[in-house]
């Protein structure tokens, strides 16, 4: 928000497309191709569109005096359009009398804002599109690899580093089909004038409609929607979704960079994560960034939502309530975004350590994998009781729980020692997680043709 | 929430989707052909699967005790699948050792959720059918009926009732394209075993999952999703976006509804909306039902996103979240979903009040006609600075517009006294609202086949 | 949050308070404090104080390199330490040693922030005292003005402007109880040390902490507080209460302007409230701005709420994500009070209408009054039958209720038609409002002093 | 929210108190207060009184009655207003008549929710008193307990355990003296009539209030706070707080039971936290419907903060939002604090595993102390980066930092083995750790009295 902060959190990228010049230049757009539309369909007069067109720049245009004429208008296109107009004015007169010709204020920013929003989709999608194949090398780079799988914050069965990022590629890959499905509902122009009716152009409504969506390569929509928000809310949703994502990921990463844990980490960069007064700390600073961004997307999200409650034509307040805050979770977006991919991209990863920590609980973590190799002798209960009670004694004692089953005279009828050597090597217990990798992967590639 | 409460903001039938009995037998219906499945693979016995399936009712189940048991495990799953073995092994103690066979607590939980969700859905789907052809048939009918279109709560321009049903049929119709677009990624199967790698089946993970998607009619993921959340999230967001237009929507009835504008009216019925000391007031009771939905399930929504940050391969605490927020999502749009059907089907129309209402500001509405018939001839600015000068001198003087520009010589110059008369009737200054309403009424048709 | 909106939704007193450079001032004025202080006690040399101290101003200090080691660091205070020793050592080597001596970075953030927020709760209760102002010159100019009081939306009894104005008189001075409570909870240094232990620092810790707090003017807390987070979350929660307050007020004021209400009008200014296409329109402009932030504030609250949950002995990213949040609400809040404030200060009346409004129900409004005059003589279940019986009359017939119940014998048994004329003057049924506002009134008067 | 989930999310204490039965029972006591007060004052026959009272007990209402009739009239009072007088005119024809004399019914549920809040507080605040006593407990016996102080997940410094708990003490007192504060807001009657000035009481309005107060043993506010709902909406925000706490109290106590980290376990107890297929496993169960909260009340909260915007004299849905969502906050607060209560009473602390963590880093932890003493002799800066130039050979190596400093030269001429050996030692590196807690509990003495 500010500029001591915003380079943390937010991508240059994204604000360079939700900067004010940004806004400006997305009003700037539609005002432009109105003129063009309507000159070329004879709404206007055919000179009037170039005289329109050449000052439909945003560096044209003083921010701070739109800003402080905001105050009264009570939004940026009013102002915006008095002082297209009068440049316009400067140069031709006559022009200067078809600026915004038949359409309304909001037409011009929603317009804007939709110009602004195709920029951040597409540019979100492509960082998609490199954190799913970061994601898709570090999977397979590491399919077979063991480590602990947590549930509740406890060991409870191996798993493997690439089913850890295979999870998190699927899910990139549903935020991505998310994206691709609302552009047709999101990337339309918004043209109803001051009531949605196009009025003040008579019959010529929908021809010049047509033509401006086409001028700008946006969609037609069936009905102008000044008052029905659920079009960009939409983005807001997606987003969301999306950075609840990115927040999973940064959590496992910042509890797997645990100095107890030490398993991955961030990406180390000279000065990158160091403490005022430690010496010897490495912060999860990226983790950090991108946890901030899912706590207050969700938050932002609802502020869209309950936006969408606007009143008859236009809405008073909820409208306003949009302007800032659907921006700031593109930026947020963004940002978390670029973080997680510099994550993963530069993960390291200490599978030594892993193996290290799947031996944290003398065995424990593999009780089911013997249990399931009783479970067809003794059945399913008696063989998990039998099971619980030499975890305890492991525990009790100290021992290894391979130790104690050796002892135990019923285990032994079924299972020798080479069979407990077997059953405690987690690389021999991770099911299908090899599978599913592929699978993801393969869905991957489909998806990417 | 209570039962004083509950019927006054959710409906009978997503209450029955969400019973405790529906969420037990969503478990139960997993754990069947869990059996069903894994006996015809020959993973456990032939005869194990109807011995399990025999106990698959919730109505076999003790809830309060299951409760009592969920307190210390955690969640319900745990205590149902003791109470299942409990119940098989008094008939079958073979059977009884493969009732969950080779599943995790989560697997049964989240699909038998996802059961509940697809019930949900249908459900939704079929109220929003039921809301569009009403919408429809109320734009149909008032397609050309004359009304104020207001913007930031003031009369800005004459519209029709028809444009805004029919930019309400709009909004329904995308959220019915979202539903249909978030079935592949929701109605889909959770089974992974403890930690999401189905390990204690061995090789035979897969096929058994393959099998067990078929045999609830749900897709097998490409990977299960234990802690990957999007996919039941985007309920949530999908929910949230239509209840923002239900919102919308009683919104704009209860303020046509108000005393001083009394164009449209909530449907009368015997002791509806009476107030407890009032004896004349009708107060706008579906709308508040719908408003206060509006105004909770957009932070409910903000919880499903913040509880998707969920820990490594389980969540602590994050998951819980989501147990009862997401059925109170589905409980609270459903109920302003009926609301809003009701409202819209049986909608008092005042048409008369309407016109009379057009004339409350003595022809300033139209103001804008006359500034666009003057435009052409005097510039835009131009026109608009002679009409606003008009307007407050109609004001001032409280005379009609039309009286203060019929006695304006440079109005006179370029219209006549007919030529105010026809810019002064509303139903001239439509614009190209009829069209809209006829083209989002053809989507609709394109859609419904 | 970017130069071409932030006016219309900030003030300028709240944009110094939160700027870049405020922001930096505050951890400068804790660095400088820290030094004096610890030169004081004999912890650090003398000499370094001064040196120290020179370079405490914010306009030293490049912004822009600021925010590009902070990307590294991960927050802000890191690059600060390091420039503020980089400007001290180019004068005094030694000196330098001796910046921020056994301090952590969050206690320069903490400790800044707080500086920051002493600023804001001054600035906002001054611009609260301005508010209730208004707020009691209004209730008592219009004390008996009588207009309609709605409930639902629906006009129900007569009250008055003053009772109006009062009761937001009487929730203003609630907030600014519960801004006087807070203060002693939030105006505490932070001062722990890199684990909150002041360890660097050895015996010496609580007496510096001591005497920093005097220096700044703060409290000294009992323990430091860098992982709870209640202390600043309740300037939050507070101004939370607040915006709601204010955005009740400006929905009052937005519904009253309606067209067809037209009760109160914000202040008009030139160029204040037009639309660029409708040149009759005035909107609510000031309405518009405090009911977004009445949108977004309560989300931005839950964010601070959600931050609470901290991890160990500092957050990883719920702390990073006040950095922003806090400050907007301070700024949203302070924004939509100004605008609340110029509103009630500058609000038009228009007593005439709201009598002919209390008319539009043609004696309706008055129903309860007869009824209570009736209730006594038949009962209070029969009196309000025979009333609501009359009104469905009186509608029906587009009658005044008055005429329909004097040609009902059964009323004129025990109503004369004088008695009827009293009951249907709406100054006649008021009630207690008038003491109300007296209550209101002199419990402003003794907080006051 | 069902009886499957409820017992394990809240407390049966809390369960009462919001109950159906003492949703009824509050609107009832107001009704029977009131009938007793006007009796008193002769407003209603004396005999109506003891008529009334009789039939105001919960237990002869049918709530699924009301239920249905809540569907009509919008909210549960008019049909318990309906449904009392039907019960006492079957005893009393005429004192039928005086049932809810001059009230509306907002009255009846607003100071109905007041009496439920005044429990809901009440228990609230005895429950933080056990927690209290706990955490004091827990400070005091693990005061000087050294265990690693981690700031963003990494080990940072030594604290010690009862610093750690005095943290959270503070806290707990400073909820404590938020719950005194707003004690004098929210404990007050609601009575002002359909629209908030009693008209139908005419003169004796103060006077019947003033009683009525009396009688319920309320507060009498200013002013009728129908339409201003700050009052309550700050229970939710002070509970909003308090759960913060609590959530960062479970984080913290579940981050320290992970499998790598061991130093501290919820309580044990027969069949808590097992899983449905790992025999090992022991999970944080209470730390999970905790966590849970605080991830969902944040929201609810929000709910209730953008519910203070109503409309005029009385809400539009906004106020039905409340309904549910305010008794919600109370329950989870309520079911979070018992579980947080009974986790610091039995925390289970393994004092030699934080002794080995803190070895965890080999000396890692301890940098700064050496730092700390380098610093006088060499400078601040220099001696930060010879320790982190240490640190980094140390790392790599995999040598304890302390053998890299004995074995360095420049270190040697300043430190001697022995200075190592001390400041290797944690517990010489604590701070004033132990003079923060004397200051926490010495506050809390204080209190108490």
């Amino acid at each position: 928000m500010t500029r001591l902060l915003d380079p943390l959190f937010r991508t240059d990228a994204m604000r360079d497309i939700f900067s004010d010049q940004a806004r400006l230049q997305g009003m700037l757009d539609f005002e432009a191709a109105l003129g063009r539309t309507q000159a070329r369909l004879g709404v206007i007069p055919k000179a009037a569109a170039p005289a329109i067109e050449a000052q439909c720049q945003a560096i044209l245009f003083d921010v701070e005096a739109l800003a402080r004429a905001a105050m009264l208008s009570g939004n940026p296109a009013i102002p915006m359009v008095k002082a297209l107009t009068a440049l316009v004015a400067k140069r031709d007169t006559k022009a200067a009398g078809y600026v915004h010709w038949g359409a309304t204020s909001q037409d011009a920013m929603d317009t804007g804002l939709v110009l602004q929003l195709r920029n951040a989709i597409d540019s979100i999608d492509a960082d998609l599109a490199r954190l799913a194949l970061a994601l898709a090398r570090l999977a397979k780079k590491h399919q077979r690899a063991p480590m602990a799988g947590r549930t509740w914050l406890q060991q409870a069965l191996p798993i493997t580093v690439g089913l850890k990022a295979a999870g998190a590629l699927s899910a990139v890959q549903r935020h991505r089909a998310r994206l691709r499905e609302l552009r047709e509902r999101v990337l339309v122009i918004q043209f109803g004038g001051a009531a949605g009716t196009l009025a003040s152009l008579g019959e010529r409504g929908l021809d010049i409609a047509k033509a401006l969506a086409a001028a700008l390569k946006l969609g037609l929509p069936d009905i102008s929607w000044h008052s029905h928000r659920d079009r960009i809310a939409e983005v807001a949703t997606t987003l969301g979704l999306l950075v609840g994502t990115l927040g999973k990921i940064a959590r496992d990463v910042s509890l797997l960079m645990q100095t107890e844990v030490g398993e991955a980490f961030e990406p180390a960069a000279p000065g990158r994560g160091g403490s005022s007064t430690l010496p010897h700390k490495r912060n999860p600073v990226g983790c950090a960034v991108v946890l901030a961004a899912a706590t207050k997307v969700p938050a932002l999200v609802s502020v869209m939502l309950a936006a969408i409650v606007q009143e008859h034509e236009r809405g008073l307040g909820n409208w306003h309530a949009e302007w800032e805050t659907l921006p700031e979770i593109c930026l947020l977006s963004a940002g978390a975004l670029g973080q997680v991919t510099q994550i993963i991209e530069g993960l390291e990863i200490d599978t030594a350590r892993m193996r290290r920590n799947l031996d944290a609980t003398h065995g424990l973590i593999l009780a089911e994998a013997v249990s399931a190799a009783l479970a067809p002798k003794l059945g399913r209960e008696a063989a998990h009781e039998l099971i619980e009670a030499a975890c305890r004694r492991a525990v009790e004692r100290g021992e290894p729980l391979r130790d104690v089953l050796a002892n135990d005279a019923q285990v032994g009828k079924h299972l020798s020692a080479a069979d407990l050597d077997r059953l405690f090597n987690p690389v021999n217990y991770l099911g299908v997680a090899e599978q599913f990798v592929d699978r993801v992967l393969a869905t991957r590639s489909v998806r990417k043709k």
